[in-house]
């Protein structure tokens, strides 16, 4: 973002569909679309929402300009009146959207765009783009976060990120699922997320030995003199080396890190070395090609590690690279009625929930855990009372009857008529409300193997809608 | 890139270390990187070099603004000197590259710069996140459009990719690769990349049939009339519906596309309804998670299909999106004389080619056909002559000599002394330049299973250095 035009980073085909309606007299319109996604990543329990305050920079910025217009009128499909209409583009959307940070779960709407069918399907593009990205790597990033059981985790992943926006917004959105900081300096100087690291093994190669590349670091960087051990060997130099240095400088921040080789058995060793040589208060930090897995094995294994940086594997989220959110039409208004819309398919799963809709989290009221989602159409009374009924999306009728239960809105406004009525929170209280969230969550939901499925039901009257809707397309 | 100072989208150690070689008065110490990678993505047999003149850019307008000193102060580890080197900071070095949208192989540099270590080591991270990037996804690109046997193939994917840059970027590459074009607006924009597209599903849902979306769609755009036939049912509504348009206007563009289903049936049946009814030149576009594989699997099945829109697998190089090329210190400069260095490793992938070096491409003087790259040091006589040896890098000392070839130097001269002294080609003719060269490699090296690997070898000279350089760490 920042600065850079990004209206027409859209897929062609929504320029020539808001041609098209514009001339036939629909631009105006009113349709309403909903971006929701249909599997968790690596088959796991949740996601994590990301990506909105983005959003809402793009949709502000939007606007055509003369290079534009020129360039589309060269086309020679576009209707003249079209290309001024364009020129006085103005987004004038409502959005509702939920918090960054966020536990999501298949098949709820993320994000509602309610405006002129012209301008809330222009959209879809950069929305999918954003939200889908920085949702893979929020999720990712909480992943491997927790499963380095509190011990910290660094996002090292610039070099490998797809792109510089892969880089800078991807760093944010490990921050948003409990990294603790970033290698990417840019990544600070814009959001305030802490910037770290200490050398590469050319600098070690640069000078003479390794002692006196260490010895030269530890001057100039006491307050966090952390050694990279392993450009020889690590434990017949490399941590000989440092305990050296460790011993003559004293300096506040003591640390080393390894980056090759059988992280267990080194870190073990390592460690007991420190604690002889008199600097247990030095951290040991490994980095490599590391994912929760390896993490989880490593920690299983006995390694002795206070830190992780991780790079390639959570910033491309590599076992899993793509977050499959859409954006569907789901209603239309014609002179101020809600005409719900659904798109049919062989696929159950690929049916779309029809019409104007709201998300409702409920929350035991004993326990305090969220333990259910309801889609709800828009106009009905919020969930409950006693015995409110909800229904299984994917089979025929099954009624569950919910008791003791307190129900909030999940999908916030974000814009009112295409002005922002959504102030984002800072990233570090993003961060936290994440972490919050997923601490109150059933921990059988963040199991990475046969996690438990959280339950995303339907309200009676959206069930009957859709299976209405469903039987005259039979 | 486009206007956006990216100068700050570096590794935070790059800074930590730049400011330790500077305060050491070794800043201007002259020393050499190589960018190489270590493994062909999917185990193919070759990658093709992306990214350079994104890189041209970066390098170009590297520049430390004033917001950038103050944020770099307020860490309080950087020397006022360093700071104020840096408000005067411009780029130096030399750089040499391998030219876009050459097939590239494991273990040669791609990339070699040398200049002042300061600056040297602090581009590391944009060099690497650019190529590393771009050529991921002009290898992935290829593999595809090879699947695809002169079909075209589209590349649809911006919804999906990492953030911006890997869309805008990712989209030139996939170009370079072979794509036909884009769905993206703003690459045809940039690049000239052609910008195509249709309908969504929205376009046939908000209408009152699929009928009269079609039939709106037809007059509109005549030129390129390609309906989206599986709204509801491909062959019993979509392609009777699309014949009946096409029977109405008489398009001169006629196309379908079908985006869900068991593609090769329907596109066997469709296309027998189309021909059936007179519409042999409707064109049968298809999309929905493609991929080289399930490319190959529906053509061998007979599907009949003229255009793919290939987006996901593509634009994150789903099935592995890390391309994992790396810069290595590989020599200094000491009074004028080049003193290699050398990265020790237990794993012998890992150990590095020391030296200042040059690659050259041989060919055969009778097939033309490429058959060896060898890497040798710069100041060799380039390859030539009766039994030119060279040794294979990861045995004991293997010869092959070799005759009848002809050589050509991979590493073409970027800049000199921070002034670019290459102009990059337009990306029509990368495009060309790489389908030309891929065209000319021997075939079994493109296979997808089992390529034959293809020989990077090293002159007997660097064999040579690198056992003395590795024996004296042993």
């Amino acid at each position: 973002m920042n600065g850079e035009n990004l209206t027409m980073l859209t897929d062609f085909y929504e320029l020539t569909m808001a041609n098209g309606y514009y001339l036939q007299g629909a631009g105006e319109q009113i349709a309403y679309f909903d971006l929701f996604y249909r599997k968790n990543p690596e088959e796991g329990g949740l996601a994590i929402m990301a990506g909105l305050q983005p959003l809402m920079e793009y949709l502000q910025a939007l606007s055509f300009t003369e290079e534009d217009i020129s360039y589309l009128r060269s086309r020679n499909i576009f209707d003249e009146r079209f290309l001024d209409y364009l020129k006085n583009f103005r987004f004038s959307c409502d959005v509702w959207g939920v918090p960054e940070g966020t536990p999501i779960f298949p098949g709820e709407p993320i994000l509602t765009v309610r405006g002129p069918v012209v301008q809330a399907q222009f959209i879809e593009t950069m929305a999918l783009l954003l939200i889908n990205h920085q949702s893979l790597i929020a999720t990712k990033a909480n992943r491997i976060v927790r499963s380095a059981g509190g011990r910290s985790v660094m996002e090292f992943g610039a070099r490998r990120a797809h792109g510089a926006s892969a880089s800078i917004l991807g760093a944010r959105a490990a921050y948003i699922g409990g990294c603790d900081g970033t290698s990417c300096t840019i990544v600070e100087q814009r959001y305030g997320i802490p910037a770290m690291g200490t050398m590469a093994h050319s600098w070690v190669q640069l000078f003479d030995s390794e002692y006196e590349a260490f010895d030269k670091y530890a001057q100039l960087y006491p307050g966090n003199c952390t050694l990279l051990v392993d450009t020889y060997d690590v434990l017949k130099a490399g941590i000989p080396n440092a305990i050296r240095i460790f011993d003559k400088y004293r300096p506040r921040g003591k640390g080393i890190r390894i980056d090759s080789g059988d992280i267990t058995y080194l870190t073990k060793n390592a460690r007991k070395m420190l604690d002889e040589a008199g600097h247990a208060d030095c951290k040991i930090v490994v980095s490599n090609s590391l994912d929760e897995y390896l993490i989880r094995d490593m920690l299983l294994q006995g390694a002795c590690i206070d830190s992780f940086g991780v790079g390639e594997r959570m910033i491309t989220a590599k076992a899993e690279p793509v977050f499959g959110g859409v954006y569907k039409l789901v209603a239309s208004e014609e002179e101020g009625v809600v005409v719900p819309k659904i798109k049919v398919s062989e696929n159950v799963e690929k049916i779309t929930n029809p019409g104007y809709k709201k998300v409702y989290r409920l929350y035991d009221k004993d326990t305090k855990q969220a333990f259910a989602d309801v889609i709800a159409l828009a106009d009905e009374i919020p969930p409950s009372g006693e015995d409110y009924p909800i229904v299984d999306p994917y089979s025929t009728k099954k009624y569950k009857k919910l008791n003791n239960f307190e129900a909030r809105e999940l999908l916030v406004p974000i814009f009112r008529k295409g002005q922002p009525v959504y102030t984002s929170p800072d990233v570090k209280e993003i961060r936290s409300y994440c972490l919050q969230n997923i601490a109150d969550l059933w921990e059988e939901i963040l199991r990475f193997e046969n996690p438990h499925r959280y339950y995303v039901d339907l309200s009676v009257p959206l069930w009957d809608l859709k299976t209405r809707l469903l039987e005259a397309y039979a």
